[in-house]
Formats: C-alpha cells, structure tokens, sequence
C-alpha cells in the first residue's frame, strides 16, 4: 500500500477534478503492475496497472489508495475491471465519499467474489487525499499557505526590496509545490508589486496549475505577465461586483475566465465565498503565494490548512514589510499550528505546519 | 580530544573571566584522568585531570582543549604541572591568546622534553571557546541573541498578552541556555513589562548568571524582582548620566551593581561601550532574552553573533507587537545569517543562526 500511496502522489496536482489515486497489482511477492492516475484525471489508476499486468493479473491481489469507482463517468467503472481481469483480493486505504461511490466499490466487488480489505494505511491515505476529501465533504479545496520570509517575518526592506529573500533551493521547492498543486493563488497587491508568471518553470510538467488571482476591482492590468500568458495556462480572475466592464473585457479578451464573487465589508473578495466557487470548478488543492492581506484573511477565516514557511538567514527589522497583514488576536490559547518537519532548503530553513483540526 | 572538548562544556558559564578547558590523560588506550575548568574558573582543568590520575600519568598523554597556562596566577602553572607528573606527551586544541600564556606554555612544555601536538580539532575548540577568545581579541564577550517568536515573528497580541509563547519544553531549553552563559542581559522595557527574575531554575547549578538591565534612565523600580533578588544573585544595572541619583541609591542600596556606559544620541545605552564594559569585568558569554529595542540594536551594531529562535506554531497578525525593532535595511545583500540546525522542542522549532563573519 506504500508502494501505492508513492505512485498515487505522481498525480498530485494533474488529476482535478478527480482524486489523485495509485494502484499496484501483486502475485506471490511480486509487481505485476503499477498505475497511477494520469494528468487530467484519466486513465485511472486501476486501469493502468492492470494493463500492465495483462493476463498474469488472474489471481493476484491489488492495492489501491481509494475505493475503486463503480459509476460509468467519463470511463467505465473500475471495479468492474478489477471483476473482468480476475483479481482474487482487493485491499484499499479508503472509501471514495463520492455519492456515486461511496462504499458501492467495495460492494461490487464483494459481491463478484473477491476478498476486499478496507483501511489499510487510511491515515496516510487520507492526508495524500485531503484536498479530494475535503472539496467533497466541506466544498472547498486544500489550501497551503506559503510564506517565504526573513526570521523575524518580514517580505520586503523599508525601500520595498524583495528580491530574492530566499536562496535558489528554496525558490526551485517552491516550483515543485505548485506542481502538486491544482492551483496557485496571490492577492492583487502581489500581482501588481511583482508582475509574476506563476507558472511551474523547469521540470517538465504535463499539466501547468491553474493561476488565480484575487482581485475584487480586477485593479490587475490584462497586459501583465498573467494576462500575456493567459492562452498558455489558464489565468482565473475572482472579482467582485465593483469591477469595471472594461476590466473585465480586457482580461476575458486576453482568455482569462472571469469567476465574480462576494466581497467582504472592506471591498475585499469573501475568502470563503471564493473557495467554495473554486472548489465548484473541480479544484482540490490550493497553493497561496501570498501576499500578507490575502494569507492573514485565510488565516483569520480557519481556511489556511498547511503552511510552508522558509525563513531566510535575514534581519530586515520592524521597518520592512510584515509577511502577514493584522489578524485581531488578543488571547494566548493553545498553539493553532503543529509543527509537521524542518530541514535546511540550501541557505534557508524550511518549516512545515498543518492545522491544527480541534484547535 | 573530543571527549576534552566535552568536559569542557560543562564549565560554559561557570568559569568567567576564565576559560572553559577540558582535560584527559590516557595512556595505552586508557583514561587515567578528566578534569574540567571548576566554577569561579579554579582548579584547572589540567590540575583535576591529573589528580585524578596520580603517579599513573607518568609517560601518558595529556588531551587539552586550550594551551596549558605559563604564568603564576592564582593558581600555579598548570605546564609545570604537567611536567612535574612526567607527561610524555600533550595535546592541545588551541594556542591561548592570553598575552601572558600566547604560546609559552607551549614552549614550556617542550623545553622540558615532552612532546607536543597543537592545533587538533581546532575549529571544534574555537567554536566552543569563542567568548572567551572574542573578549582577549575583540575586547568584548560573545552575544547570543534568544527569540521566543510567533510564526509571524511576534512576541505579543495586539492587547499586549504574552504569556506564554511557546511552551514548556521550549522555556526549559532557556534555562539551560542561561546556564551555559556567564550573564543574561534583557532591555528595559522587557524588565518592566515582564518583572523577570531570570535566575536559572530548577537545574540545582553552582553559580547563577549575572542579570544585566541595560536601563539608561534606570526607570525599572528598585522593588522589582531583580532588585529584590540581588543579593542571591549578582544584578547589574547599565544605566547612563541621565539615570537620577536617587534611583541609583536605591538600586546601590538593594546590592546591584551600576556601570555608568555612554548612550547613543536616542538617550539608549551604547550597546558597544556597554559590552566593552563587560568585557573588561570578565564576562565571556552573554545571553541577550530581548526585547524588540535592545535585539534591534545588537543586530544594527553586528554585535549577535549567535541567535536562538524558538517559533511557536501561532499567528499573531502585523497589529501584534514586533519582535524585532526597526533596523533601516534597505538594501538585500547575501544572508548575514548561516543555519547551524534546527528541531522540534515540544510543539515550537528551536532554529540556531550563525552570523557570518564574512558577511
């Protein structure tokens, strides 16, 4: 099932709308084929590793990380493949939440004769899915929260310098983690101050994530890098109401999807609102880039899941820009982040958090 | 030498204004002998180590961290020493810069036939040594800078509250890092604001760190905790011309010590004039606990050499107090800042910097 969950996370960030799934078909010890979930969502998992394994699959024993799918979609059910190529034993992490599976995998397999073991590695499995779990269960995606930023927290000198506070590793992971990402996400404040493409530079991926940017007055000018690039990966602008036409025009006219969404009392887009939409597009994991108003309104509204935080050997002082804007906290309760890993990302220290969920 | 290098350590903060030396006398594989700088910084470490062995160290070799001294302090050299018990051969890691050893006790030591091997594990020993070595060279002691921070690098809500960052685990490891330091230095306002005792407790310790207050004005009270407590353990007070006559007899009158130091053109003390002061009173490692105002100056000056971050897995948002005071970077340079490890201390990060001396 390891062996499964490592291919299923090849898929990360390539298979939205659809959960990022491995397969790996075993007979006396031995591999007889591997599958995970190819970009775009499909092929699924099952069907690759079973075409791998051919005729030797009668009899063998496969391990997938989710419940196979038992509804014709876009693709025939899987667990009927499973029945056809003869497979004696099915073990799997999860039940698929999904309402057209949701345990109906399992039965058809039960019910065709083969042995199915559940939950087998359910705690990893369910962490690897959790942005495919949570768009199902709470309509949103996952959402990580990066911040790059000096040891006390800071992105940018008195004078507005900011490039780069983070050494060369660190900004090479940061590609590597909108790759396992559906999307990326930047407040217009960092769309207008940087001008960023966005997009994943230099490994060779099938599949660019989606660039998202929150910009309620669509204030972003359409012949930005984002706008210029919009026919080459996709650029999706949330805005609200108080957008101009011509804004808007001018970013639908360089192939931007324009998605309108409320606005909270300041004007600013509803952090939850926009989640909700995304999630509704298929979206399951979300990468924020910042900057510090858009990280500290996820943060203030619970929506923030995991943050990776490289800290960079820098001192810029309470004159340089915080990296996270006001949040309102006054009490000290408990901790709301535990600490998942540290490690050194070339020059800088690379930290990772998740939510804590009973905070 | 290692296990020299070691004993050694457990002197750091026990043997001010001397160093922290470690010693072992082996012979044919054997450990006939360790000693380590006793606290106040007598018996030698030599002098233990060979009391230890008695007449079997005859023909041994003696391990030392730092070169055997040569003069008649107020203790008797500890070369002749080494040579009175028969010492075959001797070891060291480091020449003492002190200008009444500075290679003597070397030439000592050969002048009366024994052998002698310097400079092995050098760079261990200099890292080990280095208050002690920066005071003899750069008349000043060595500054470690803690920071107990949010992951956003603050040290206080909105509303002021403060109590307790991080937790446990991590304050323990303060206690400990206070032991190993020969004073505690803390700002004004961080002893006004927190009332600290700042004694090292709970660690059953032969010597307590002096407790510093750089206080230019001397506006934290007499009746304070520190005040009350500066008979049990040394309290002294930077304070500058302006610190009013009656504050000073009061504090005088409690036991604390007052050093005059100049002040910048803020009125704040002259944090460099300040740690000459120290420097010339015999202090090797000083351990600064913050606040904001203090660690900015330390920082402005290049006067941390090391940090101690603990980041607590909490956001406190930009309306949260800095931990860190303004500094005027403008420019972003390469990092003044090398990573020397990090790990989980309870639910916080401990993370150690190194300022690069090259910077």
């Amino acid at each position: 099932m390891r062996l499964a969950l490592g291919l299923a996370a090849r898929g990360l960030g390539n298979t939205w709308p659809n959960p990022a799934v491995g397969c790996v078909i075993v007979r006396d010890g031995v591999v007889l084929g591997r599958g995970w979930t190819q970009p775009g969502g499909r092929p699924h998992a099952e069907v690759r590793a079973l075409a791998q394994a051919g005729a030797a699959a009668r009899g063998a024993t496969a391990y997938v990380t989710l419940e196979p799918c038992a509804h014709h979609g876009k693709t025939p059910p899987c667990a009927e493949a499973l029945i056809a190529a003869g497979v004696a034993r099915v073990v799997t992490a999860l039940t698929d939440p999904d309402p057209r599976v949701a345990g109906r995998g399992h039965a058809m397999l039960r019910a065709a004769g083969i042995a199915v073991t559940e939950g087998v590695e359910a705690a990893a499995a369910r962490r690897a899915n959790l942005g495919f779990l949570m768009r199902l269960t709470e309509g949103r995606p996952l959402v990580t929260l990066k911040l790059a930023l000096t040891l006390d927290a800071r992105i940018a000198t008195v004078t507005g310098a900011s490039r780069w506070i983070t050494g060369p590793e660190a900004r090479r992971r940061v590609h590597l983690m909108r790759a396992s990402h559906d999307a990326v996400l930047v407040g217009s404040g960092t769309a207008r101050a940087d001008d960023p493409d966005l997009r994943v530079r230099d490994l060779g991926i099938a599949r660019q994530p989606v660039r998202i940017v929150a910009d309620s007055r669509l204030g972003v000018a359409a012949e930005s890098r984002l706008g210029r690039s919009a026919l080459e990966a996709p650029v999706w602008m949330l805005h609200g109401p108080q957008a101009s036409v011509p804004a808007r025009m001018a970013w639908a006219a360089r192939g931007a999807e324009l998605i309108a969404c409320e606005t909270d009392a300041l004007g600013r887009i509803d952090i939850a609102d926009a989640l909700r939409r995304l999630g509704e597009r298929g979206l399951t994991r979300i990468f924020c880039e910042g900057g510090g108003g858009l990280a500290a309104s996820l943060v203030q509204a619970g929506l923030a899941d995991e943050l990776v935080v490289f800290t960079a050997g820098r001192l810029f002082g309470s004159d340089g820009t915080a990296g996270l804007a006001a949040l309102g906290v006054t009490e000290i309760d408990a901790p709301d982040w535990e600490l998942v890993g540290c490690e050194a990302m070339g020059a800088d220290l690379m930290h990772r958090w998740r939510r804590r969920r009973d905070g």
